[in-house]
């Protein structure tokens, strides 16, 4: 039995694509998955982040007490960038050769709308489980991970046993486990001069190579005490740096950003650590100054590789065994949710490719996202069997 | 006697600065001078550096036989930036309260065109004086110093025995010796990767890191093998940076601007010898790639403080006891004019204050710039005597 027709669930899928929710006007998405719950008797409520943006939370209660399932997307988009770089319109949902294309349609519309589907139709079915089927739409996970941050600090997750994130694995490939990013940026305060005079200016490209000497020495030491036997080890990269105004002035301003990708025996702090450390080290030996900017600062996800989550997404799928258990190195609201409890099922599983987030002419196959659907629903009966 | 009116003078000064020329178009300024000089008989010829900029050299020859002393300026100036900024019309040489408004009026157009004045009138005058006086008015100097390198090069001034350049020391200042400035930038390619999978990239930021400590040692150490009584030590800093694309990313080339500054013991050469050893020892032991952009390289000029020309000019002040004697650290044409011979007095000086080059509202005093056409008539002739 099933709730909705193939072309009733490609509809919302691409009413859904054409809101335009570019990290910011997620309320309107919220709202039209709201009036899709409503229609079929399922309550929802808002949580309202800022304006405009709003994250969505709805149950689905089984028979009897059981575990809580937490089922979650984000609602917010990347950028299109320039729409002339598109072959069909960012925000028309166009289907071409079994493929819907837009902006979100992959990251995570697709996932989102099957996870939302699927809730509806084993509640319209009668379907047997126990405990509960929470969704969580959230906001803003693209830059600052706001939604889940926020639905998980005041409470509206408490006692989950289990996440299923419907972010774009593709059907082959499941994920237990991620590491945690902490983007940061250092700042180098000097003092400009000319640079045939520079002993009365402080040379701030100096200060910030005195702090990535010290800092390199601290992560080596530091990094080398601990290894994740799924995701291998903390590191840390220096990406982008900035400063110095014209070629024949002292540095008066450096700023450098950086990425260290975590894991739980050498966590986000023992980063933090390191970094202050050093800071505080080279400000003491230096009449310039050193500062940490923290721009986000996402943990780790862990999960084992057969938790019973996993093992029902997999068991739902018709070939088992083509579906491969993996870790990424990339945050995902699973980075909040995490630190809700110490232990939890946690699955990462959706349609489309990874690959084609945040691209150009980004897209999914129908065929996937609708098959998707009943995976969800198959998995979640089988993770809250009676 | 006098040749020229006050106004006469002040007038060819304005004409010269209406003529627009940023660092190009310089062939207009030279024609202008040119057709000055033979109204009054003189003769020049232009030494063409690139399409419509033009140096321009002329004589006046003495008695008998005797030194060659080059009187030297440029005909290019540094952009106005935005009008707006200006209180007068950076092109409409207007005068103020005693003040000449204009880009270049004092960097070094004042100073050219009253070098200019005192040949004409030492001519028309039939000054007593042996040798030849020797107009050197060049291109590009802001940048590149093309003109004096390609007069040097080609034997325009070969045999000058001292080198007059009017640039705006001011009447209270003469320069008798400065360092030389090299400009070079180093690139760093390694090859982008995502911040999670660091070892599959080569991290150009480090390797640039790994240049810096690596050159900073070999300076220090061939630094300190000499040091100038006037202009004191060779030193070098690295003023810009720049690279990486975004803080996920390892980042693929990082680009460092850096200007050292040199004296005649530890020359440019010594210090393209560190960079290169520096270069060659990191690129040895990296799969990323270390390379030298040599940006400018002008030499250090040096003579006695006490050198013929300095005391003539000195002396054609009414208190010679209120002219100090001092080095610059900014390099001039005469960096290209000191490699023709090993031995040559050399003297800087003329109307302007150096910190009013280059800024908005730049100007000079007029009755300084007519001042200094009397100060350069006596001193050359006094240089030049018989």
């Amino acid at each position: 039995m099933t709730v909705f027709t193939d072309e009733q669930k490609i509809k919302y899928l691409q009413d859904i694509v054409q809101i335009k929710t570019v990290n910011d006007n997620e309320e309107e998405a919220a709202n039209y998955l709201a009036g899709l719950l409503k229609e079929y008797g399922i309550d929802s409520y808002g949580v309202k982040y800022d304006e405009g943006r709003v994250s969505l939370v709805a149950d689905v209660k089984g028979q009897e007490e059981g575990k809580l399932l937490v089922l979650s997307g984000h609602t917010d988009v990347v950028s299109e960038g320039d729409p002339f770089y598109w072959t069909y319109d960012p925000y028309a949902a166009e289907i071409h050769d079994g493929k819907m294309y837009g902006r979100g349609v992959n990251d995570m519309k697709a996932g989102l709308m099957a996870l939302v589907l699927a809730m509806i139709e084993l509640k319209e079915e009668g379907a047997d489980f126990n405990g509960t089927i929470r969704l969580a739409a959230t906001v803003g996970e693209e830059i600052g991970m706001y939604g889940s941050k926020q639905l998980s600090e005041e409470g509206h997750l408490d006692g989950a046993d289990g996440f299923l994130i419907a972010e774009p694995s593709g059907q082959g490939t499941i994920i237990y486990a991620h590491k945690g990013s902490l983007q940061y940026e250092i700042h180098a305060q000097g003092q400009s001069a000319h640079s045939s005079m520079p002993e009365v200016g402080i040379d701030a490209l100096q200060l910030m190579v005195d702090y990535i000497n010290n800092s390199n020495e601290k992560f080596a030491e530091a990094f080398a005490k601990g290894t994740n036997e799924d995701l291998g080890d903390t590191i840390n990269v220096n990406t982008v740096i900035n400063g110095g105004a014209q070629i024949n002035s002292v540095a008066e301003k450096v700023i450098m950003k950086a990425n260290a990708r975590t894991i739980p025996e050498v966590d986000n702090q023992v980063v933090l650590d390191q970094i202050n450390a050093a800071i505080e080290e080279v400000n003491a030996t230096s009449k310039g100054e050193l500062s940490l900017n923290i721009l986000q600062n996402n943990y780790f996800a862990t999960s084992p590789d057969d938790n019973p989550l996993i093992e029902a997404l997999v068991n739902a799928n018709e070939n088992p065994e083509a579906v491969s258990r993996e870790t990424i190195g990339g945050a995902t609201d699973a980075s909040n949710f995490s630190r809700i409890s110490d232990e939890y099922d946690l699955a990462i599983y959706g349609p489309g490719d990874m690959s084609v987030a945040h691209v150009v002419d980004e897209y999914v196959e129908v065929q996937e996202y609708l098959d998707f659907v009943d995976i969800y629903k198959q998995a979640i009966k089988d993770y809250l069997k009676v």
